[in-house]
């Protein structure tokens, strides 16, 4: 590089440092934060402000309740009508009310302290969640779970309990499938031998040689190299010391924030094209391909195999529920459902206030105008001293904010980039993808003695497409729309052949056919002998091809993917669908926020500021997009700018 | 550049050539094009065939009418079971039954001749279609139309009538807003003294002191020196001799097809962001900053103040009914409605067969299985010697085809990028942009005497929100959703200041806020004194923050964005709307192919490719993405891949 431009290289260090949730004076603020989070005896503050919070997401909530607990007055307003949690939610419409899937977030990385703590906190139930099938015979889960534990940069360690040594993850099988170009293997198959599925793609020699997530990780290594090191005697990536740590971090944004993924796997890593093909397809990277390099190598750090994952027994909204009990329970705060923000005042003497309808000099400094979901009813006004705007910027997009907020918060507002995510879940009577053959059977002879062998012999015969469908005894057909019925035999490939047992435990599948990624649950529902599969979860371009289809026709699409995978004996077992694309979710417009190339650099450092006595938090606000840990994160941090209890207490003794 | 990259360079050769239509011996296919599609008395096949074509938009229907005129037999199926013409769409839902707009495409530049050749040949009448306002009192337009002339790059010339040195076009204005970061100013102000509005996006001096429209056309001045020069007598822009200009272009693809627009204006260009934001802003190019630099690039000699832009009288669908009755008229050609293809199949010798249910090498080589709409009705199989798939390949990608296509169709079919467009239009019962201060007072003062100087003293006051709509004794108030307007009224922004009265004819404004990019009518509709405004007409991210909305919030959302420019005195002329997402558009699932970087390279040269007796046509497979010129350059292209006369001519020679 002939030069560095001091302006970029100042953002880039402050950015690192938001990144790393590194404080002003080098403290570890993960750390800070989750002293903060699990305080179990908060002093109460001397100055009781009265607070609004906009929108009973997981981010809202929390700062709500972090601020009640030191004695403000808040209120959270909430624009849907019957539920909060925002992007958690679990669906429980299936035909079998004891099953439910998640249509937002389902999987809690172990590196993500602070939400595995406050599951545990609020008395939830965790376990594992496999994204990789498991030997379900091997390990030990059944006792205590291990505790959550986060050494800081510092040290020093937090932890919620003691160690259960006895606690021992099942053995990993890679069983699941990959299917692209019209080849299916398993993916252990693969590991061992990737050079079948990689011709279908056309990759040359030599990384034909080489799986998808050899190729990806071989490419990454000189970014990694950037703030880590290979330990020699464990081979394991350690970080290098704290400043040179945060240096390399913010010469990774230097040097790549204004990279796609695939300018840098193309021009950086070298790869040719058949490659990136290949690896994108296989390693989930395709569609995000040209959005921010940061952002999916960030994420490959967050979802790979090596790392362990939970899951919430019962639903993840389970999280956002028992939150709300606390909330409400805490006595100061008032939650306001089905109220949707339409106009937010403040008051800053500095600012152009002329158009405020309320806000005044000598009135409270923050109005709110909301109005019922569909603008039926009457607006609503709130007032107070402090907000807390946690909405997604494209759903803020939309909200008339008077005076002007600062130029480069517009700036993000009206730019900041959301991804698309869709998926489609279908529900089985029947764990189908754990059997063997001969439980296959032992259920096809259960619809009519000798189906197994006509199916063996001749599979789109013996199960002719949307008459199929639900025919098991364990299904009562009349639940399953004709038109879902008539959809998939219209649109159904025949001449399945045949296919072999799955026989797998939780984990994905990858396919190229418009359903991409599969994942099968990790446990059995109790009382329950069916199953939801995640048949297709889908980002960006993936999603966009789905998201014009109504309900049914993505059901009929999803399950003629799912058949490609699985053959056509799964249709006896189909109960019905569920889909969420959070495109189309209106209070959302998108999934998360997913920078493209240069956004993190272009504005991100003007997303979390406050203006005035308006303060922002949500996933969007953080550096850890999309996950809850980054939306708890951004929680505290606001709460804290309103009210940080050391000031507090160092203003007491000084009046 | 450190080494050219053979294999890429002769990739970046053939997509010039693409690109520019040069055929093998360096012929001009677009005269080529022009001569096919207009020949008046083609001869007739020796050979007819049976051939299927998919989808009835403008690809469709002229491939299909080329082939039958030479006396084939043309089956076209279309899945929308009441309309031809696919993104060719002109809405008529509005309250005045002699209204219309523009759901797709608007204007026709000057420099596609094929399709300006095809309206005049189909007896269409077209008028100026004015990108910039003009003065209605200033021009010649009332007399012939100038003719359409292609001026080839052999040096020869096609035209399709005589000069009309009579015709001038009125005199631009620039009248229409610029609203941003708070400031509003009409474009001339801006043009003269650009500083104030680029102050508000923090531009640094010296960039402070240009226009948006000159800091982006100087950034691009170094890429046009690749295939032309400035002409040192004229200072106009010409080409380089043939040879240099494909060789240059070339180069263009080879050097820029990797950036994003962003990329290049922040990278090559040397823009700050600051400067990138205000040029984005206003010249329509925020929404696709990370898409293509070479698709914006393309875009900008396509639309730019300086061209010259035609529409159709009565609407953009007169011209698709036009084909259709004369494709129809043909007597070769059979229009299924209401099919919707869900599976195609051929025969190819060299590749895996096995799973087709039709198709075998002693039948017809291709076949179809189609659903009609909702798939309610029994599907229908279709077969023929050759097919035109036409479709959208974000629509294909949800077709099982047998055997797999090609591998890089293939990866064309899964990643090609389609963008999002979403206009919403309003329906007014008077052209109030076109007025007067006096005109406002005798119209206000219609409604209640002394209206007028009370909007003048409070305009809040005088006319309150929602109340307000339609209350002009020309509208039937009535016909109003109630939801609208108890949207509008909960949305509206108060306290808005004044306006002065626009009194502008045609154009558009631009704006920050979400409608970002408003048109007015170029003309009047006859017999009706209200229009038809195109009140918010965005792309990618700032369709996306629409897309989840329903339609009569959208109307209501688009009002508050265009009183924002007007003022609230326009309220009482609001009588409907209507609105279009490509992305929601169940066939299309976007608007239309838009690279994002790197894609021309990486498959574009797979995606026109015939597959065995498979060919593709529409916009997606020319390199005019978006425009009706690529999609009629495209048919031609197939149905001469289908019927060469030439080759037919010289095969029968040789019989």
């Amino acid at each position: 590089m002939a030069g560095i431009d001091p302006r970029r290289w100042e953002r880039a260090q402050r950015l690192a440092r938001l990144l790393l949730l590194v404080g002003p004076d080098g403290e570890d603020l993960t750390r800070r934060y989750l002293d903060v989070l699990f305080d179990r005896e908060p002093s109460r503050t001397a100055r009781p402000q009265q607070v609004l919070v906009v929108g009973a997401g997981i981010a809202g909530m929390t700062a709500a309740l972090l601020l009640a607990r030191r004695g403000h007055k808040v209120t959270i307003v909430e624009a849907n009508a019957s539920r909060v949690g925002g992007r958690i939610k679990t669906l429980r419409n299936f035909q079998d009310p004891a099953q439910y899937a998640e249509a937002g977030a389902m999987r809690l990385p172990d590196f993500h302290p602070m939400v595995l703590g406050l599951v545990d906190d609020l008395g939830l139930k965790r376990r594992l969640f496999y994204n990789v099938d498991v030997d379900p015979k091997s390990g030990n889960t059944s006792g205590p779970v291990p505790p959550v534990v986060y050494r800081g940069f510092d040290g020093r360690e937090w932890r919620n309990g003691p160690d259960q040594p006895e606690f021992e993850p099942p053995k990993k099988l890679f069983s699941t499938w990959i299917r692209t170009n019209g080849q299916q293997v398993r993916r252990a198959a693969y590991n061992d031998a990737p050079s079948a599925i990689n011709a279908g793609f056309e990759v040359p020699e030599p990384a034909r040689q080489r799986t998808a997530n050899d190729v990806v990780n071989g490419a990454l290594e000189t970014v990694r190299d950037y703030y880590s090191f290979i330990d020699p005697a464990t081979k394991n990536r350690v970080r290098k010391p704290v400043p040179q740590w945060i240096d390399g971090w913010a010469r990774v944004i230097y040097d790549f924030d204004a990279y796609s993924m695939w300018g840098f796997l193309s021009e950086v890593a070298g790869l040719d094209d058949a490659t990136i093909e290949a690896a994108g397809t296989i390693e989930n990277l395709t569609s995000r391909l040209p959005l921010s390099f940061l952002h999916s190598f960030l994420g490959r750090s967050d979802i790979n195999p090596q790392a362990t994952y939970w899951e919430i027994v019962g639903g993840t909204d389970r999280l956002t529920d028992a939150l709300k009990e606390r909330v409400l329970a805490s006595g100061d705060v008032e939650l306001v459902m089905g109220q949707r923000l339409i106009r937010l005042e403040y008051w800053h003497p500095e600012r152009d206030t002329s158009r405020c309808r309320h806000a005044r000099a000598d009135g409270p400094p923050v109005w709110l105008e909301t109005v019922a979901e569909g603008g039926i009813e009457a607006m609503r006004t709130f007032s107070g001293e402090r907000a807390i705007v946690t909405i997604p910027f494209s759903s803020l997009r939309h909200v008339v904010v008077e005076p002007l907020l600062s130029y480069k918060k517009r700036r993000g507002i009206i730019e900041l980039h959301y991804d698309f995510a869709t998926k489609v879940l279908l529900e089985f009577s029947r764990r189908w993808w754990e059997w063997t053959e001969a439980d296959w059977q032992r259920e096809l002879d259960a619809i009519e003695p000798g189906l197994y062998d006509r199916h063996q012999e001749d599979p789109a015969a013996a199960l002719a497409g949307g008459d199929a469908l639900g025919v098991h005894p364990s299904v009562d057909e009349r639940q399953i729309p004709a038109a879902v019925a008539r959809l998939y035999d219209a649109y159904r490939a025949t001449k399945q052949p045949k296919r072999e047992a799955d026989h797998f435990f939780g984990g994905g599948s990858v396919t190229d056919n418009p359903n991409r990624f599969i994942y099968y649950p990790s446990h059995p529902v109790p009382d329950s002998p069916g199953g939801v599969v995640l048949a297709s979860y889908v980002w960006a371009d993936d999603a966009a091809r789905w998201d014009s289809m109504d309900d049914d026709e993505r059901y009929a699409f999803a399950l003629r993917g799912l058949v490609a995978l699985h053959g056509e004996r799964i249709l006896p077992f189909y109960k019905s669908g569920a889909t969420q694309s959070w495109l189309r979710n209106p209070y959302v417009f998108g999934e998360a926020a997913v920078f493209t190339p240069w956004q993190l650099t272009q504005f991100h450092l003007a997303i979390p500021t406050p203006e005035g006595p308006v303060h922002f938090a949500g996933e969007h606000t953080s550096l850890k997009h999309a996950w809850i840990e980054g939306a708890l994160e951004s929680a505290v941090r606001a709460a804290l700018e309103i009210d940080e209890p050391a000031r507090d207490a160092t203003a007491e003794s000084a009046s």
